[in-house]
């Protein structure tokens, strides 16, 4: 089934809001087996409002509007809906709605304000639907051969009416026939390499119909498809299954599936702990890895580095190695990784250290050059990168490569290749090297 | 000047990704003077973006457009774009944006995949748009009366361009009427409290109007005007300086401030230092202090002491202390605020411990309870509190509150209420001090 979205209200057309109801909505509807074909936002503005009204209903066979429903003269969803369902004819109270406006205010002991009074108004041909939660009732109405919902804005009143109301149309509209989605994510290696793995399965007409997005350098594959339950689920369950084995190895979860999820997951599989030593990150894997619930049972903790007098005291950096090499080098992350591992007694260490910018670069070391190190049961690993992006971009970068590198590791895999990832230091610095 | 704006794409129209661009567009729109009178989110379907981009041409002098621009199947912005504007006429190279791919690539040492060179083509009478950071080259051009850009959908790729470009446009045809904004925010005291401090400045007749809103727990008074840029300008600035003054001491910065750069400043102004001992955050207030550019001139590191083991071992927790009290209590939180003072020699240390749950919560210590230290000239403070929501909430509310306690104790009003302190425990915790 298709569907529409509108969203009213001047602070939404001013962009003083997030419009965290047009997302919830389209989720909620997609599964439940409808497509949202368009969303719209317009202002407090009652013209504006019925031509949206109209052309929405002209799309889909739903359309579901939240806000403009309190008592407040630039509450006009009531009105353009009037206009498009009884072509602006007299409203009348509706007596159910009126009695739960009473009850609201007795409740809270307060006098009604006559303002409030316009809430229980309807268009004739238009049903008042329940709100337990604030003091304006939701509407619906039929235009032609759609449906439409009026929900309250704020997100508490507007959540259970939609349960309340629209999933159950939507239920018995849709029966059996769903429209579900599935995200398979992945990081270490571009969004245009990760496409050409999927070859013609990216096609418009492909069934399921798989598309692909980056987001922060997670590249995403957003499996679509719809039909009877069953089957679709297990079309989608295939498509995704196969989805994971063309990405191999950089697949690392679906849905809400994060980075540092899979990796605690992974360590708790392998009953294995890790300890961090982060300096240019300054705690950011740390944080990611605790962020997970559980993570207590495989982190240990670890060291925020980001003095060269931490890194000497608190893990155990050479003072000579610091001297010679800097502390954005290749033996510096060696020794972070190292030393977080020994002092912790981890299966693993991550050592970081790098130039998140914007000043410290160099042009042997420019802004974005990030040493990373992994200790473990294999010993030892270095690889340089180089990040692309202001100092936000660089951490997060770092941070999801550590994290990535640790779960290749795990699976045996250390030298897989991984995006900004650098055999080699550039060759100004080859040449200093050579010198040394 | 009426505007309108479009988001392209499948992930937007499912609900997957939450649309940032929307709301940053029209927040830059407003300040520069034009209104946003609607927007609409499409999925990638070249018909839907054609019938929207024309509609939406026809509502405004200028549209802006985020996203489908990228390099697979299912980017159709530049196809939709051409339909429009060249009659669906064959689309040709453009030697810069092509140039431009080429630098992109071979800076990064990859070869250009073949499906990238898609990116070079533009309408044969439309204009590419440089981007700096990133593949997707944006597009301009003229529909009637109405100017369309097309930009990327990335923020970090769509910020810039829009600034080079729309703001421009923008000051061009808006001339001397501006519609500036100003943020006010403040951590530390609930949103009813501070807006009753305001008092009648928030009537909605007021100019400037303010308004208040939360999000995160940060309180932000958002104060709006219009008028000729000068005299707005400084209309605007007056209230803002009202509006500190009143929300003193918990108002910590305007617009883009966060507390963490906030708090960076203040360490930095009277050339003091921090350390950290996270448990609970597990280094979270390290990463958000560090994310601030220049922070390595204040903040010297610390210990992420998830373990008890590290808690002894890398900040010198006594064990008894562990064995007598638990992890998660009043000297703990004392000894981990003044080891990481000590150890890094550090003018304030900040010492956290508590239950971010979902699981670890007793009677006496429910979930949400976290005890932070903080140890500096002023001797050593420990404060309980108690945080409402879930891990990820108590996670960022304890970072937050510890940074502003931090900023606080700078100002010599270590004893300020917070949100969520509390001077007692639960009763049935003193009781069983009380038999201890």
């Amino acid at each position: 089934m298709n569907a529409t979205t509108l969203s009213i209200g001047d602070e939404l057309a001013l962009g003083q809001i997030d419009d965290t109801n047009a997302r919830w909505i389209t989720e909620r509807l997609a599964a439940e087996g409808a497509f949202r074909v368009e969303h719209r936002t317009v202002p407090d503005d009652r013209k504006r409002i019925v031509q949206a009204i109209r052309d929405l209903a002209e799309l889909s066979e739903l359309l579901v509007i939240t806000g403009g429903l309190g008592p407040t003269l630039d509450d006009l969803t009531r009105d353009a809906l009037n206009d498009c369902c009884a072509g602006g004819a007299a409203m009348v109270e509706d007596s159910l709605a009126r009695e739960t406006l009473d009850r609201w205010f007795r409740g809270r002991g307060r006098a009604m304000p006559p303002s409030n009074l316009v809430q229980a108004q309807r268009p004739v041909n238009a049903r008042c639907l329940d709100n337990p939660h604030g003091t304006a009732p939701g509407l619906s109405a039929d235009l032609e051969r759609t449906k439409v919902f009026c929900l309250p804005g704020p997100p508490r009143e507007m959540r259970p009416m939609f349960e309340a109301n629209v999933v159950p149309f939507l239920r018995e509209r849709c029966g059996d026939v769903v429209m579900p989605t599935l995200s398979v994510h992945s990081y270490g290696m571009g969004e245009s390499v990760l496409a050409e793995r999927l070859g013609e399965r990216m096609s418009r007409d492909a069934d399921p119909m798989v598309g692909t997005n980056a987001s922060n350098a997670i590249v995403t594959a957003r499996i679509r498809t719809s039909g009877p339950r069953l089957e679709a689920m297990a079309r989608i369950e295939a498509m995704a299954s196969e989805v994971e084995r063309l990405w191999r190895p950089y697949a690392f979860g679906r849905d809400g599936t994060t980075l540092a999820m899979a990796t605690i997951a992974d360590l708790k599989a392998r009953q294995e702990s890790v300890a961090v030593a982060e300096s240019c990150t300054g705690g950011l894997i740390g944080a990611l890895l605790t962020d997970v619930a559980g993570a207590s049972d495989v982190v240990l903790g670890g060291y925020i580095v980001y003095s060269n007098d931490m890194k000497v005291r608190a893990v155990g950096v050479d003072r000579s190695i610091l001297a010679a090499h800097g502390a954005v080098s290749e033996p510096v992350a060696r020794q972070l990784a190292a030393g977080a591992r020994e002092r912790t007694r981890a299966t693993w260490g991550i050592g970081v250290t790098g130039i998140a910018g914007p000043s410290g670069g160099t042009p042997t070391k420019p802004v974005g050059t990030v040493f990373i190190g992994i200790a473990g049961p294999m010993g030892e690993r270095v690889r340089r990168f180089r990040f692309p992006g202001e100092r936000e971009v660089v951490r997060d970068r770092t941070a999801k490569a550590a994290m990535q590198w640790l779960r290749l590791a795990m699976m045996g895999e250390p030298d897989t290749d991984l995006i900004w990832a650098h055999a080699e230091a550039p060759a100004a610095e080859r040449e200093n090297r050579d010198h040394a």
